[in-house]
């Protein structure tokens, strides 16, 4: 199968090919994928782990093994051995120049870049752009997955948002104040019939218009916002406190990594997007809402080596206040990477399977996931398993 | 309802009768409390919140109020307004004296201690007396729970372990060095038709002898330790790295405490059965056994407030290796303590609707839950919340 | 001796208190005291260990004891059988109404609150309403410290903090703008000849105009901002890096508190003081500035129990990475509260032996001690006894 | 100068190479290095930064480029490309064949072991080797440091280690019961006229026997057990609380790595000398003994990493109960390493110097240091640099 990158020069990317490449030559286990679990048996079938990459990007450089280097370097992330290894593989994949189309002033911190806009295309010429990009690279199983830097929150417009009409006249009105760089690449895909992905926080397919284009399309899609770190651990252990009615009084995270992600989010525009989609978490999973911070700095030193302090303050039995701490100390990249492949395996059985519109099932990928308040990871792996079970068993 | 409890005067005990009093009497909430969850509606028409306590114990003090207090002292694990309030209740539960046979060394940590085979009591005897002492308290809607002190791993005895028939030759023949106190509870508690809870790591119901006689007298019973700490937070983490595919290499948990447990696990020969309870866990859970030190050590300051250091060494995607920490800063009694009440309330309501046997879907309470591989915390909380739905809808 | 607290009826002033009586009363140790070390001795002759208690507020309570209750209430921060045993004392404790000029709109969050300013009175009228409260109180050995919520960094004006003259001119002129609360304490204290400690990070008497009325009055002083929690331990622990000539290439500390001063800090302005006092702490010992984040935030349910988390990213030889993290779990009243005697006694001991202007050699207890480069805590300390030693020699 | 490296092949020995070649070509820093502080200006005349290597092994591998590698690839502890840029110069670098005369089982799981005693040799035969072998790389610039893993607790003999002509005569009657590796190379060394570092908990030069022998041969040595984990925090960080009078009422230190000095360690015998070292430094800096816990386990997926987890119980004012957490999480031999070439630098300037017998000024480097009580690592720093500053200034 083919995976289309938005972002295709990021380390997540990068490493997502890297991986894929590393297993097919049998150079690297298959640690990491859960689409390689025994519960997911058969999936090989409908998706195969042999993957194809493209996809866009803001930063020009040579190809991904160029971009890979430049992250290796920075990381030390896996064994110099594997990235020689796909050396050649990975110099075939050569981005085509991408939107950052209200990307906000964070992305000016990823360096030199380059964009459409930058062209004085209008909506209509981006898009156009961005649908022959895809669609001479793509075929009949591809999918696109959308792992560039957050965007600031968008402007939301119900006449331009609200639906496709007028998503479409947005475009030829060339109301570029009202659109994003994640929605343009959202509608392209599936425009195209293509599945999408949103794994940043940024909107993606999320607004109603292009909802309604996957339905009238009969695309599946996901998102948003990959959960790779301490809302995956947050998700995992509130339940336990919930389980035994205990009372989560305050919550405390506290995040520091040193990425271009990290770069691009220490602008106070992009970073408020951020933090929005780890707060709603508590709430929904405990039906009430603790005091909770929930806070990203840059930290230069840790590169991509995004760490996690939490500090958890409950209450048991007879009132006592009592403690819970926790270091997330892992590369977010690592954690992310393997999540790409996963995902659009599973878009790429669900398209297979009928499935259209938002794929609601996908939950547990994602730190916001689309139509859905099951938040706790054991639940979303639950239904996950359940899904791909039930659909497997269809004809 | 009413609770016979093993170690009445314990801090765990205490606790349970402090905080099932000050709920009746409206001074304290009823957070901690699995079975008040809106999950378990309608468990008050079948085990309502309303208790009765009495109990066997090795330290005579006065009454349970003196015991409280003493372990107040020492913690300050609620408000002494509480205590104050609850004075009278407690005054009126004295224990009876009870047995410790085989329970190790590590006892003699507890101070002055008087048991009924001091007395010079055969095995025949001893059984008389503590089913005299219950029977002289229970009613139809009685439950007997284990919270004494972890006794050392017994000796196993085919033959006197395998069989009731056996068993009670064990008691006959008063071939005291097979028996232990735990045992003699269980047998007891399971001959008068009273359910039965084990929350020690001790072997109490769980020799083949005691689950027929349970079987034979249609009692409910359930086992065994506590899931109070560490574990407990072990088994809602793992999880998440078996559904990310992420490989646990090493998992480093270091325990301290410093209250009366302490003082008797700190006794080699006790501390065996303490740490054999723990270490299976992660095994049943992943399904390969990853490199695990599991140590629990005294330290008084701390008294019941008992600290776990977790280290968690797993491997990601391409092979690298990440981390995570946490420690758990609770009280150990705290925790505790409602379970007591919860236990008791569904092992009363199993009875009611003729379940006989290991109740193994009480696994959510136990380290080492008997005849079942659910370890999970979320699937046991999900085979709790389902088995209950489903009797509770039988007529 | 007396002591004259800016801030009577705060957490720390009535701990302060309280030890201070608990301890005369022989019902609780001399631990937390830094005079009552050994190296210390033959202090006793100069600054006896018995205290009298005055002061200024702004939250308009009967008595300290009322003050002390409420403080207790929240933070249980010591058995209440001491706080009984005191209560005569502190009922006896009554504050004068105080200025909060410029203190920033985050006292709003004190509650209720009554100035001088608020009846009109001009700068002037002010400063002359605070000399008259310490002159009814004080006597030849009595301190005044200051231990007031932070205020907002002020606006500096050379033309009135740079020269006493200006300073009193200001004051003539009613220039309210360029006054604030702790400048104002401060000049009067030092205008009555008695010793002066700023424990708080607001200017107080770190301002030109006022350092020289030290001197012109003989009078010694100390500040600022006390140390008592995270920048104790950064102070104590930096250097080590240093000795081994391990590079700092980044620092997090990380605070959260949920007292009266948190709520303070949490309003913007008022933020901005406190973060600055600890930023400049590790350029001064390491001698190069690593990257460095320093938060503070609200928690409220943590009380006065202010949290530190640090995470140390530092490189030893061959270029290596490696890590530190440390967690403060303290209660910051109680690490305060003793050093307030202290500070008091030993700018006693000061006044007695003619020491006049900045005392330098008290930076122990300060985050930002003034006119001083020592910033590491072990110098800090030989300093002090140093200097404790020689003065004492003297005649 | 010249070193000669008990454990030529041990990842400390290995690394300090690399990083001696590595500065000399200019291809990494000197960070890490206490020798390179400015305050140690001048040093270079006496003891050049320039090294040339040999050394004891009992690991028979080719060189210890080859050692070097092996330790590499379990631990990534620096950039590869280092260790090829210094391949030659490592080449050169042969161990002969060692003791490990009553080293215990640990050493077994080294792996294939060869040493001098398994060829019958007598115990003057031995000594008789280890000199010739020193003699033919030693020049009058060599110092002699042994970094060879952990002996057990040698069984102390006054009769042959209370005096040089007991430990002669021990040689000579071959009563090899009362002989240890460490011993026999300190006396070899010290005999050659050469210093003697011990930077192992081993009991090396510190018996009256081999004290004697320095002063008698006008040498200088230094030991025990070098100061690179959790002690140098602990050194550092428990003067904090005692110069603020707060009391350590409880002290855990828990230590896991997973590189062969802790397969040593594990094996128990080997474990008590570790655990031993660590214990007194407590009590020698605060002047009482809180409950303290020191362990140290074997955890492999760790090789070098070694981790260390320690919790403070501390108490201050009015009584109240305080908690710290750290966590160290460093590579051991990239901390060792260069302090191997510090104290090789200093004993060389202190023999240039004309000191003799135990320098107890270079405390700073170790656990346990030789007839001293100054433990506090800032106190150690201090009279290091003075000891520096006045010998210098000797003519």
């Amino acid at each position: 199968m083919k995976i289309w990158l938005i972002g295709a020069y990021g380390i997540v990317s990068t490493t997502a090919m890297i991986g894929a490449e590393a297993i097919k030559k049998g150079i690297t286990s298959r640690i990491g994928l859960v689409s390689e679990l025994p519960h997911f048996e058969g999936l090989e079938r409908y998706a195969p782990f042999s993957f194809e990459f493209g996809g866009h990007e803001i930063r020009m450089l040579d190809n991904a093994y160029e971009a890979a280097k430049e992250h290796w370097e920075l990381n030390r992330h896996f064994d110099r051995e594997i990235l020689e290894a796909v050396k050649e593989e990975l110099e075939s994949v050569v981005a085509k120049k991408g939107t950052a189309l209200n990307c906000g002033s964070g992305i000016k911190e990823l360096g030199d870049i380059k964009t459409l806009e930058d062209e004085g295309l209008s909506l209509a010429e981006i898009v156009l752009r961005i649908e022959e990009d895809i669609k001479s690279f793509a075929d009949d199983e591809t999918v696109v997955v959308n792992v560039a830097s957050t965007e600031p929150l968008p402007r939301y417009s119900e006449e331009y948002h609200g639906s496709l009409e007028g998503f479409e006249r947005m475009i030829d009105e060339n109301r570029k104040e009202f659109a994003s760089a994640s929605m343009l690449y959202a509608y392209s895909a599936l425009k195209l019939g293509l599945p999408y992905a949103n794994f940043t926080p940024s909107c993606g397919s999320s607004i109603p218009a292009l909802k309604e284009l996957a339905e009238k399309n009969c695309v599946p899609h996901a998102g948003n916002d990959g959960k790779t770190g301490e809302t995956m651990v947050k998700t995992t252990l509130a339940p336990m406190f919930a389980y035994r009615n205990m009372e989560i009084v305050g919550w405390m995270s506290y995040n520091i990594l040193g990425d271009y992600d990290g770069k691009v989010l220490s602008a106070r525009e992009n970073k408020e997007s951020k933090v929005l989609s780890k707060d709603k978490v508590l709430e929904k999973m405990l039906g009430y809402s603790p005091y909770s911070i929930t806070e990203i700095q840059y930290f230069p030193s840790l590169a991509d080596n995004k760490t996690a302090f939490d500090f958890i303050h409950f209450r048991g039995f007879l009132g006592k206040l009592m403690k819970f701490y926790f270091i997330w100390d892992a590369v977010d990249a690592i954690v992310a990477a393997p999540l790409i492949l996963d995902i659009a395996r599973f878009l790429l059985f669900a398209k297979k399977k009928g499935v259209k519109g938002v794929v609601r099932e996908l939950a547990f990928f994602f730190k916001s996931p689309m139509d859905t308040s099951v938040i706790n990871t054991h639940q979303q792996f639950e239904v996950l398993k359940e899904w791909y079970r039930k659909l497997r068993e269809e004809i």
